[in-house]
Order: structure tokens, then C-alpha cells, then sequence
């Protein structure tokens, strides 16, 4: 019922937009109106997949389960050539996993997340001393004998932006800070969370290790957690905190348990909406059907799977689009990108249109940002002003597409990336509160209807738009 | 810096209101006046306590060190007669605690606690099919033969509110939910935390079973995991729930391995500012030192002891108050007030004028509430006027003080409440969430700001006026 009003508003909005679109616009339109006012194929797919199967990660049965479960849920929905293509991969999963500050204070139990490939404490633990660091770069910076045998703790700033700046930069304490500790000759290596909330949730993610540096034991404790690290870690050492000095004694304990099983089955699904052109080449939309362990993946990426195949679905059901639509539902995204890089090595040489992928949170779409080839100017146009209604701005970067598409996007392909809003991306971002209850179902129609517009124009562009 | 100008209104604002006072005005405003502008004794106790000691849990070494921590830092601050009272009661300490939902989904973990009193269920666990009640009082009205042999779930709609209310209905579920369950043949007890977050932290909490009931597990879930419960239950009844149906099989492993200790020590902490007329009778202000196990106790209750310290710290620098002010830390207030019934126990037949209590949070103060006797008629207007500049307003209804002062108020002693704002309280009661990062250093002050401007009337009131 509260919808009734802004769905008016969006079709009136999208109707004034449309009419002076140049080409396909009675399609492009009437499958917007489908998004706007239909049901909601993009809240179906998040709440079930979310709810039946729960955390996904790759290449264990729950990521099993659920590629059966996405190859039932596209074949009934009415895609073509529904498929599963499987690849192996390494695979590593969680343990047991403890913290503890166990002096000179009072001992006190930590919410910690092993990252990972992350190593193995052993079933006893290990107990060690701590040694700060405000960053990564204060890490790589110290001498290698302030770190030897200690456990090495990473502080960071990052803050909630709407663009996801930050995770980049302040990433690199989780994506090789345990490796550049190990080469130190740390005994262990514990980072604040990647994240912006202050809730006891942890964030996991994967960390890598250089070939021939052998990894040790990595976690991340929550934001809460780091700062009580470092309330301690200032009365210990009784100075304003700077980047490594150790005089005092801060002692944790740490239990961290994962296994590593050798190569395992993943797989990535494959549904499409055929083409009335067999000879055009196909526009690829593209989401990760794993997620981490600790959570049922809402945001991250059941909501994107739900977005691109309901988008397909109405530009499918509005009429018959002259290219082929391939869906992408990505295996194996999280612990390296095996999905994608193994679509690549299948599909690599085959002609795409152009890419997109949808892996960033549920909330909305904000901005449009393009990497088209000169013959696209128009195109990138009539896309722009077919999302304006929306509340979508043109970007003034290029696109950089997601994950999975990546490895075609450095080949070459096109690509279109809706943005979508990151502000609350990162207080959800590998944790255990990645949840249903997180995604907010106006923001993800407004994905949906952004999405449907942009896909419904790609699908019905011509060759000398794009290759 | 930013509180300059704050503080700058609060004391301009303060000095006039206190300008039409009748009684005691200097010491009142210069006791206000050091806790606008001076240092704040409250945010160090909360910080220290938390950062140092951190969980505090009733009768164990935890609590202990706790009691030291207080008595060295009470002694320091200046305070007289600071003492330790012991006390024994019945210990209760959580062990393991696992659930995940087994079938007829793909099996997912869930995050519970184990609530206070609760039966193990054996290091192996127990595994049933769920029952699901859509509250405490749908519990109460099914027949044995719907919950014999089962796991009871019992669901609610709790939302936040400023005063709190809410806590007690729906709270029975948690008080009372597992005793229902256990008499009517249940094997098991989950309930949906009494709480108002979606995060995955589930609220703790005391239970209680009857004289002659055997006790058997019982955990709350968090939120979002209870979402997701009754989710797959609607799914397996496959109808809008109603309270009690159990056509399907939905079905719940459970571990909770708990132990009860027997007898173990706690104790009360106390500390006064000695009056200046030993036969005024003392103002007892209240909080309690214990917190639950999963968190640092920072708004439950390091910060009433931290307000209530500070207060009464700001009156006796401002000059020696007419009555004695006595400081009641409490220990095991949250296992079952034990510390508040040791207390009356030793001290329930001396004379108390008024008695207060801080343990609602960290959140400002929003109200006066007053249960005195008719002599007080002007102290309350007093109070009041007194508090208004700080955006306190008078209450229409009784105050009814807090846990560990209540057997003193019940017998007869008058007590005024300084509500705190609890919108915000249920998001964090009992969880693993309640830390430092959710004090709001300039909430705090004003709850000390409003704290010392009353207890300087009180203390400085007239035998006509307390008894």
C-alpha cells in the first residue's frame, strides 16, 4: 500500500523520461513498468535463498545446495539454458575460535573471526605478546625485531563513505598484513575489523600469503573489541599510542582452528533470456551465489542475485530483447574469485557486449558510470536520462565492473556499473549480521527499476553500438 | 571543546533557575557548577572499570576483582567509610552454547545464549522439533499435548520505547517462558531476546523456575536468528503462523552446557560522604557493580556507577553536605538482587531519608518522578525547578527507585527517580554489544549535571521535610 504512491510517481517520471529516448523505447518502458508495479522476483530470490540455504560458502554442500536451489528457482522462473559449470578450487574452512587479553588486566574474552587462510593456532592455542600498529603502512615500516614472536595487532581509521572508498586502502591490513607480519617473523597477526559499526560482529574476509612465506595464525576482532585492545595497549604502554613501540607487556591468547581440504567442487550457474539475433553478441549481468560463512549473505550477494535475474526477468516478460541476456550467478567469489576466473577460462574467447554486476549491498543505485567504446556516446546518453528518474547520476569515471565480470573487463569488454549506495556497506561486510533484516525491499526495487531500464536499453542496442 | 558552549547554557540556565530557590542554593549551584565544567569522574569510572576489570559477573573471581578495583578507586577519590560487605549466594556460569536450525532446510547455526538458570543439556546436546508460540500468554493457553517432548519457541513484538515499557510484558517470555514450558512437558526453551536490535548479539538474562520444577534449557536468540526461525516455520506450516499449530517438522539442535557452582561469595560495596549533622538520616544512592558475563557492563551498570560517584563526588567537594551520603555499589543485581537484599538485610531497620538509583543506561535524563512523604512538598518543587534547565521534566506518576534500593522502598523509605532516556537500552541490555563505544560522553554528563543538582537538595534538606 505505502509503495502505491512512489510507484505512480516512478512510472510518471520514467514515462516523461522515456519519451524522448531514441531508440526502443516502447520495450525499455514497458519493462520498467513491470519493475515498478509487478511483483518482486529481487526480494523472492534474497528471502528464500537467505532463508532455505543460509550462509553459503564455496565449495562446501551449503554452496551445493544452493546452486541446486538456483538451478530450480531460474528454470521455473523461465530462463533458457539453465546450467551449472563446475571448476575445483582450494578450500578452506573455519574452526574453533577464541580471544583473549589475559594481561596484566583482569582476563577478558574478544569476539574474534579467523581471515581467510588463515593457519591453524593448534588445538591448545597460543599465547603471546601484543605490538601495535596504527596501520598497515606503520607495519611495513618497523624493524623486523620489534615484531619477532610477538602476536602483531593492526589498528586502522576507515569511515563509512557512500562510495566504498577506504576498503582499498584500509583493506590491506586484512589482504596482506598477516603476510607481511609472517615475514617479520610474527607468531600471529590480529587486525581491527574492516568495517565501520561497533558491534560485537567481527569481519572475516580472505588474506593471502606469498609462496614461500609460510602463514601464521589470522584474525580480525571486532571494532568493539579493537578498541578495548587499545584502550589497554595505552595504559600499558602510558604514552599516547605510536606506531610500534612495545615497552609493556599486553598479553592475548588465541585459538583459531581452520582446515585447509585440498581442492574441492564449486560452480558457477549460467540462465538466459535468448536473443531474437542469434549473430549479437550477448550482455552478461553477473552476482556471486557464495557467501561468507559467518552470515546468510543478504547484502552480500544474495540481494545482487535477486536484482540482476529480476531485472531479466521483466526485460524477458516486456518482450523478446535482440541480444541474449546472460545471467551469471558466480560461484567461489569471496575466497578469490574462482567463479569468475573460471567463466573466463570457459568463456573468455566468446564475444560479450558488454558486462555488468551487482555486489555491492542492496541499497540504491545512486550513480552511472560507463567504459563503452566510442561508438557508444548515444547509448551511454539514453542510458543516463533513462535512470536520472530514479535518482541516479552520471559518473565522471570510468566503470570498473565487479568481481566476477573482471577478468573480461581487463580483456576488453564493456562495461556499465550502477553504483550502488556503500554507506552501511561496511558495517555488514563479512559479518554475521549480514542478514535479511538488513536489506531494505524500497531500496532493493530501486535497484531493480534502475537496473531493468539500463538492462532493457543494453539488450536491445544495435552492432555499431557495441561489438 | 565542543561542550563550551553547552556547559556555558546549562550553568546560565542553571544559576537562574536555582536564583528562586528557597533553600540550600549556594552549595546546589556550586555543586552544579563542577559538573558542568570540572572533570568527569563518570566517564573515568565507566572507562576504567570496563577497560580494566571488564565482565563483572555475580560471585565470581571477576566480580571480586571488580569489588578491589572499587574500593581502591572510592578510597581514592576521597570518600569515607569505604567497606566491603560479603555476602553467599547460589552461582550460575554458562558454558558452550551452540543452536542451528537442522531441517527440513539446509542446516543453518543460529546465535544464542544461554539464559540464567537454565539446564544443560549435556555435553552431546539434544535435538526436537520446535513449537512455535507467537508470545508468552499463546504459551500459557496451549494444551500439555502441544508442547510435551518438544522445544518451545517463544516469539514477541517488543519495539523501543523512551520509558522502557515493554520490558515487563514482554520480558515474561524470558522471567517465566522456560517454568511454563518445563510444567507443561517441553524438552527444550528458545525465545526471541527481549531486546530491540537486529544484530546478531542475543540478550542474556535471568530465568526463573518453581519450587518443584525441574529445570530445562533455555536460551534466547537474537533477533535476526529468531527472524529467521520463524521464517522457515511459516514455510513448514505453510500458513500465516498462529499460535501453536505444528503440522510440520521444523527442527532445532541444542547445545548449552551451563554449571551450577552452588554457594559463592558476592559482595556490596559502600562509601559515604559524611553530613555535617550525625543524626540526619543518610540518602542511599544506588547502583550496582555486577554486570552479565557477555559484555563490559558499560550502560549495565558501569555507568550508574559512575553517575551516582560523581554526583555525590561534586557535592561533598562543593562542602560537606547536612546528611550523610551513603553509596551503595551493588553486587549480583543482575542473578537476583542479591546484593540489594544483603544490603537490607544489614541495613533495612536504620533510617534512610531517600533513596535513588541509576541503572538504566548512559542516555540522558529525561524525568523526575517522586514518592515522598507530604512534607516534601516543596523539595519536590524545589527538584524540579532545579533539574528543568537541563531538560528534565516533572512526572506524573510515582517514582518507584531501582532493584537494589527496592526492598528499602518497599518498606516504607521515599525515593526519587532521574529517568534515563531507553530508547535506545534494549538495543544493547545484556548483550555482548553493552561496551564503552555506546556511552555518549555528553549524555553522561548531563545525567551527572541532573544527579548532582538533586542530591545536593536532598542532602541538604530538612528533618521536617525527610523523615
Amino acid at each position: 500500500m505505502t509503495n502505491t504512491p512512489r510507484a505512480a510517481r516512478f512510472l510518471a517520471l520514467a514515462s516523461s523520461a522515456l519519451a524522448f529516448c531514441g531508440a526502443a523505447t516502447a520495450s525499455p518502458q514497458s519493462a520498467v513498468e513491470l519493475a515498478q508495479q509487478g511483483d518482486d522476483p529481487a526480494w523472492a530470490i534474497t528471502e528464500g535463498l537467505t532463508t532455505e540455504i543460509g550462509p553459503r560458502q564455496a565449495a562446501t554442500e551449503a554452496e551445493a545446495a544452493a546452486r541446486r536451489w538456483a538451478l530450480a528457482r531460474l528454470a521455473a522462473m523461465g530462463f533458457a539454458n539453465v546450467r551449472e559449470e563446475q571448476f575445483m578450487m582450494p578450500t578452506w574452512v573455519r574452526g574453533d575460535e577464541e580471544a583473549s587479553l589475559t594481561g596484566p588486566f583482569q582476563p577478558q574474552k574478544l569476539h574474534i573471526a579467523a581471515l581467510g587462510n588463515s593457519a591453524s593456532t593448534g588445538p591448545k592455542g597460543i599465547e603471546g605478546e601484543i605490538v601495535y600498529f596504527a596501520s598497515y603502512d606503520a607495519l611495513l615500516a618497523a624493524p623486523d625485531a620489534m615484531v619477532k614472536g610477538k602476536i602483531v595487532f593492526i589498528d586502522h581509521q576507515m569511515k563509512a563513505a557512500q562510495d566504498g572508498s577506504g576498503y582499498g586502502q584500509y583493506g590491506r591490513a586484512r589482504f596482506t598484513g598477516p603476510n607481511a607480519a609472517a615475514k617479520k617473523g610474527a607468531i600471529a597477526t590480529v587486525i581491527r575489523s574492516i568495517g565501520t559499526d561497533n558491534h560485537r560482529v567481527p569481519h572475516t574476509g580472505g588474506t593471502n600469503f606469498e609462496k614461500g612465506v609460510k602463514p601464521i595464525p589470522a584474525g580480525a576482532l571486532s571494532n568493539p573489541d579493537a578498541d578495548q585492545l587499545v584502550r589497554q595497549w595505552r595504559r600499558v604502554t602510558a604514552t599516547p599510542v605510536a606506531g610500534g613501540a612495545s615497552p609493556g607487556a599486553l598479553r592475548l591468547k588465541l585459538l583459531l582452528t581452520p582446515q585447509n581440504l585440498g581442492q574441492q567442487h564449486s560452480g558457477n550457474i549460467i540462465a538466459e533470456v535468448p536473443g531474437s539475433d542469434p549473430a549479437a553478441s550477448p550482455v552478461i549481468i553477473a552476482c556471486h551465489l557464495d557467501s561468507w560463512d559467518l552470515a546468510t549473505g543478504a547484502i552480500d550477494d544474495a540481494a545482487g542475485c535477486g536484482i540482476i535475474t529480476a531485472a531479466a526477468k521483466h526485460v524477458m516478460t516486456a518482450g523478446q530483447p535482440r541480444r541474449t541476456i546472460r545471467l551469471l550467478w558466480a560461484g567461489a567469489e569471496e575466497v578469490g574469485v574462482f567463479g569468475g576466473k573460471a567463466y573466463f577460462e570457459a568463456h573468455g574467447k566468446e564475444k560479450h557486449a558488454v558486462a555488468m554486476e551487482s555486489d555491492f549491498g542492496a541499497d540504491r543505485v545512486w550513480r552511472v558510470d560507463f567504459k563503452l567504446p566510442d561508438s557508444a556516446k548515444s547509448l551511454a546518453d539514453r542510458i543516463s536520462a533513462a535512470v536520472a528518474p530514479f535518482g541516479v547520476t552520471r559518473g565522471k569515471y570510468p566503470a570498473s565492473g565487479g568481481a566476477d565480470v573482471g577478468a573480461l573487463i581487463e580483456a576488453g569488454v564493456p562495461a556499465v556499473d550502477l553504483q550502488q549506495d556503500g554507506t552501511r556497506y561496511f558495517d555488514l561486510h563479512h559479518t554475521a549480521d549480514d542478514t535479511l533484516d538488513k536489506v531494505d525491499p524500497a531500496q532493493l526495487r530501486q535497484n531493480v527499476v534502475a537496473w531493468t531500464a539500463v538492462l532493457a536499453i543494453l539488450a536491445n542496442s544495435s552492432d555499431a553500438e557495441l561489438p
